[in-house]
């Protein structure tokens, strides 16, 4: 499968797009606050002369609230840190990037509707309140896992919850029979070849970064992960066991072929803090200054709802099972039509959050393990 | 009315769609290709260091096949003149802007397929055989009527047919009685207001264009332009009168409120050379390097459809005045929607379509007016 053709989140702003169902990775990107802010302080005040101009990249922006979110938060440690060292908050260009077949329409139209209630139409962003950074923007088509930027061109870099995506599915020699991930029972030459996809795709991620980070630039990125170091624990199964169970059940009544089944692997890679690390020095551009392990928390997710954001609005009402079935479904649904038809995913994103809600009840504190690295470019 | 809002291209690819229906631009713009190379040839002759990194911008990039051919007609000079100089090429970083509205979506995708067909789905465009540059793309949405570049961010600036749209309307103290744009029976005050506009809207864009390009950096502009001193006279409307008529005749059958018809003004103007001149001297922040006045020719595009370019197959078979309509059509489809609501569309666009046909067997040799100006950016 061309995954630069077929993998994207769904577009528009409809009840399945991701736009409206993007508030688990949400959550996870706010716990990076931190992170972000001092990678920004330290950018700034490790520079020779305080920059006149920040270029940032943010990969894998998606389309919906969080495309914006990332950029709104660099605006905002710019002007605190410019603030404190009393400089003139340098000119921001962000970039966002997303495979072609993202909705960037829907990313520019959300812009340009921000910039609207700013009081400007002339293509800026800006707080006056807080005198904010002035902002460009721009929208950057094409795959993470080769070149995008010219060579030294960017000042930081962000990503969150992309790079646990592969290129590609890796060539599988065995079967990974009634698995759609890595999971016990998943034979070990699959567990193999995943890494190994994993490594291949990630080397090759950071060696593109080398050549477009500027020496000094630093790079925050945020994956879905795990904390053990087998990758066929539970940790890296337990959000999709349900959705193989439902793909099964199918399966059992006749509605999905065997073989269709059979041969669905999901082309993600959930790596440990180790492997990780072990990469970044294998690749050898990039020192580590900090990185991170916590937990995304379903019950946190179903509070924070009822306290009524409205940015989730439109995934409260199914209890959480549907609404991570939802947020799963905006990510995968392209993948799944390609594989299966469109005619299952309805049916089978109902049986994921109906047996999502079943198991919750049974073992509370579900939770998705996130990694946030904190890397500069060596001078 | 807020052009940023309802001002764009009509999109997508289909039959309606600015993308196929966009000959004549392409005619206009293949005529600026010499002075484009004389401008990227100058650029990289007279910096001290042979550039590493170009960065160039085409604003009103719109959405079709001429989005991306100034891209590769830079791309072409670049691998020229670097090849001349005996330099490795730069790395071109290419900034396609147009306003939010704009079908960037379809931009992207049409950028991929011909990444694709050059064996590299990495995010760079290349062609092996001529070892042209390594391309870096990106999608700029606003105005260009304000900031859209960092300062001293950019070498290289183009732009074709988007200059002679205005930010907004005039403010008229007289209505245009029974025009939709300047012509003989125009009021002077209202001819007045226009160029106003204009000139008030030209030396934005050239301020904005000074902060953002570097000393020494080029600027290649094309307006659809007139010959006459008098912004009143037929070359300015020609276009446009079979247009008024047809919408006349609208009113006349009781189709189109007359109050509607003489309240409707296009919100173009096309200018001078002295006009343009005058300006870029007003400004102060750019030499005029180069320029020319030159027709694209409606004879000249049948003949061009009738060697069956397939760029513009569905521009064949309606005879070129039909042809002429679905152009312009594509271009104001949204202004004329916005102003008289959609039902009126494919009845005044055949009308046109048909006055248009039937007034180019008495006069032959119809020609829009161009306007090419080279500039530099004082160091």
């Amino acid at each position: 499968m061309d995954m630069v053709k077929f993998f994207h989140m769904n577009g528009g702003i409809g009840e399945a797009s991701y736009s409206s169902n993007s508030g688990l990775q949400r959550m996870g990107i706010m716990k990076t606050k931190g992170v972000i802010e001092q990678a920004i302080s330290d950018l700034c005040h490790n520079n020779v002369n305080f920059p006149k101009t920040l270029v940032m990249a943010d990969l894998g922006c998606s389309s919906g609230p969080n495309t914006l979110l990332v950029g709104s938060m660099v605006i905002n440690a710019v002007a605190k840190t410019s603030l404190e060292m009393g400089y003139k908050s340098p000119e921001l260009q962000i970039n966002l990037n997303d495979l072609p077949t993202n909705d960037f329409n829907t990313v520019f139209i959300a812009l340009q509707e921000l910039q609207l209630q700013g009081n400007t139409t002339d293509g800026k962003m800006r707080d006056v309140q807080y005198h904010q950074p002035v902002c460009y923007f721009s929208g950057v088509p094409g795959s993470f896992f080769g070149r995008l930027f010219p060579m030294k061109s960017l000042n930081f870099v962000h990503s969150s919850y992309s790079l646990q995506w592969l290129s590609q599915l890796p060539d599988l020699e065995e079967i990974n029979k009634g698995n759609i991930y890595l999971s016990s029972t998943t034979p070990e030459s699959v567990s193999r070849a995943y890494f190994e996809q994993f490594q291949k795709d990630f080397l090759g991620f950071l060696r593109c970064r080398s050549e477009e980070v500027m020496a000094g630039g630093r790079m925050v990125l945020t994956l879905a992960g795990r904390t053990t170091d087998d990758p066929r624990g539970e940790e890296s199964y337990y959000l999709w066991r349900p959705f193989a169970m439902a793909l099964k059940d199918m399966v059992l009544e006749g509605l999905v072929e065997e073989e269709k089944f059979d041969s669905f692997n999901l082309p993600q890679y959930t790596a440990s803090p180790t492997e990780i690390m072990n990469l970044v020095k294998m690749e050898g551009s990039f020192t580590i200054d900090h990185l991170e392990i916590f937990d995304v928390n379903w019950e946190a997710w179903k509070r924070k709802k009822n306290a009524n954001d409205t940015l989730e609005s439109t995934e409260t009402g199914d209890g959480v099972g549907q609404g991570v079935a939802k947020a799963i479904r905006a990510g995968i649904e392209p993948l799944v039509a390609n594989h299966f038809g469109e005619a299952i995913l309805d049916d089978v994103f109902m049986r994921y959050g109906q047996i999502l809600t079943g198991r919750k009840s049974k073992k509370d504190n579900q939770a998705i393990v996130s990694i946030t690295v904190s890397l500069t470019r060596k001078m």
